[in-house]
């Protein structure tokens, strides 16, 4: 096992800095090191913190981490922060700052922030990567905050075992059209800002979106149905229930098998990442070949029709099956 | 050369319709119709039509093609109408349905209704695989309509020659969201409805989103932009005018040489958009294999990490390159 993997396991915490770098990085011993981390994962709940910007979701992680680590002083608490404008990346007003600082100074939470690639997916593999080797460094708990725009709501579903929302009154339409979307993702919603005049209105605008996601609540256990709780994220109002909450879905996912369902659904949207990449990059190589200019070229004088331009490809190309 | 082939070109009209239907249906005897027709294509100019629901685009097509045939007696006009809701399908008010089985009575038109399909890029091959054979079938424009709703609006783009895009006042959210990804694919701005009271603060809205795309207006010939053309298409009023654009917008195309260039850019996109299926049946073949769901299974019980299954997959799947 190489020098750095056993580092890590030890809980050497540059070791675990250098290699999130190189897992990041997408280096070829930052694969090495997942490869020898693999069989270590599979322990960790990976918690995803999802929602408009300004919604307050950086506040109410740092919270979540505060409470997590006063509960129970053995337990060990990642972030990855994966947003440019999130105070973990720097940021951020001061207050925060000094709060996050103290946080990060303890030795059993790590944080670590992380740019979002502009490329499709490219989010979720790396996102990916890095929480599979916190999980093998032994952290119970992952908290991956990303900001909730488009793309990266479907990708934190299937990078998470529990999925927060959190919503905030009065951030007009950015608001509205996220909730269409995150909706069907949310484990927890959570309305951050609570002490503001309109709660009522968007706490009553989210129930009737609830509503129709769940119109028969059955109370017997066999279905989760999101909670709504208002938290005052600043001020750390509400955010013991929140907590609550997560280990109260967390035991949910335990004792009804869904646990292992949603694990591997990560896994299996990991690899099917991978894969696209790949077949991606051998598309480019791909039509980057003299036999596919000279197949294009006889399509644009209209001699060689396109259909018949994939047969013939076929023959030449990646297209040919060995089965 | 097969029977049907030559029908075609003979001008057999229920040949055309037939060919068709095999082409749109993807059928072998589809594809082989084509591949013979293709070295005939190449001469016909396809125009896209798109806007929001609600702005006129039949109407409007139906005058377009009244027009052109009254201007030249030997002109032959096709209309490909995708969408269920178009008047071509039959969902039509009774007026419009009248003035349209007039014209399609006439000789020199032929209309065609096609389902869109769900697929992604569904639309995109079949329109493409439809206008080729009415191009080689000899017909000198091909109006294409289109709901303008997402993606189909870029597809429109990759598929025709000009772009008309049709806009009316008082569509409300629907012509705002679809402005944005809509201006920069249109070659020619219609404002139908433009007997309606709010027509002046449309335009003048339409007006300030061209200028952002074209911030100075050369007027030596050498860059197209859009006119903004007022019509109101059930009376026919200043149809005349969009015809004129589109003929001096498909001469510009050829003086300045970008019509062969957009041509290429059709044939690219349909070429790519086959090929991109062709990927997608391999891949679902793939992720159906033996070997594939037992290297899944092993990710799933944290054995071998993804990274790894990537590359044992490499050995015994299509990934494996022959060159």
């Amino acid at each position: 096992m190489p020098e750095l993997v056993q580092a890590i396991l030890q809980g050497d915490r540059r070791a675990l800095a250098r290699s999130i770098t190189l897992v990041e990085n997408d280096t070829a011993q930052g694969q090495q090191t997942l490869d020898a981390l693999f069989p270590k994962t599979g322990k960790a709940h990976v918690v995803g913190i999802t929602g408009a910007s300004g919604a307050g979701k950086s506040s109410l992680v740092n919270c979540l981490v505060d409470i997590l680590i006063q509960q129970d002083p053995k337990l060990q608490v990642a972030v990855i922060a994966v947003d440019p404008t999130s105070p973990f990346s720097g940021g951020s007003v001061l207050g925060d700052r000094i709060r996050m600082r103290a946080i990060a100074e303890n030795p059993n939470v790590f944080i670590r922030s992380m740019a979002s690639r502009g490329a499709l997916g490219g989010l979720a593999h790396n996102t990916q990567a890095v929480s599979l080797v916190l999980d093998a460094a032994g952290y119970d708990f992952i908290l991956v905050e990303t900001v909730g725009a488009g793309q990266s709501e479907v990708e934190i579903a299937s990078l998470a075992h529990s999925v927060l929302v959190v919503e905030a009154p009065g951030l007009g339409d950015d608001i509205q059209a996220a909730k269409a979307g995150i909706m069907e993702i949310a484990d927890i919603l959570v309305l951050n800002k609570a002490d503001k005049a309109d709660v009522d209105a968007a706490e009553m605008a989210l129930r009737s979106m609830l509503a129709m996601g769940y119109p028969s609540t059955k109370t017997d256990g066999s279905v989760w149905v999101p909670p709504i709780l208002r938290t005052v994220a600043t001020d750390g109002k509400g955010v013991a229930e929140v907590v609550n909450a997560i280990q109260a879905h967390a035991e949910f996912l335990h004792s009804t098998g869904t646990w292992q369902q949603r694990d591997q659904t990560r896994l299996r949207a990991f690899l099917h990442g991978l894969l696209e990449r790949k077949r991606n990059q051998e598309w480019q190589q791909f039509i980057q070949k003299e036999e596919f200019k000279q197949v294009l070229k006889k399509i644009y004088i209209h001699e060689l029709s396109p259909y018949a331009a994939v047969e013939q490809l076929q023959s030449i190309s990646f297209l040919k099956n060995s089965h």
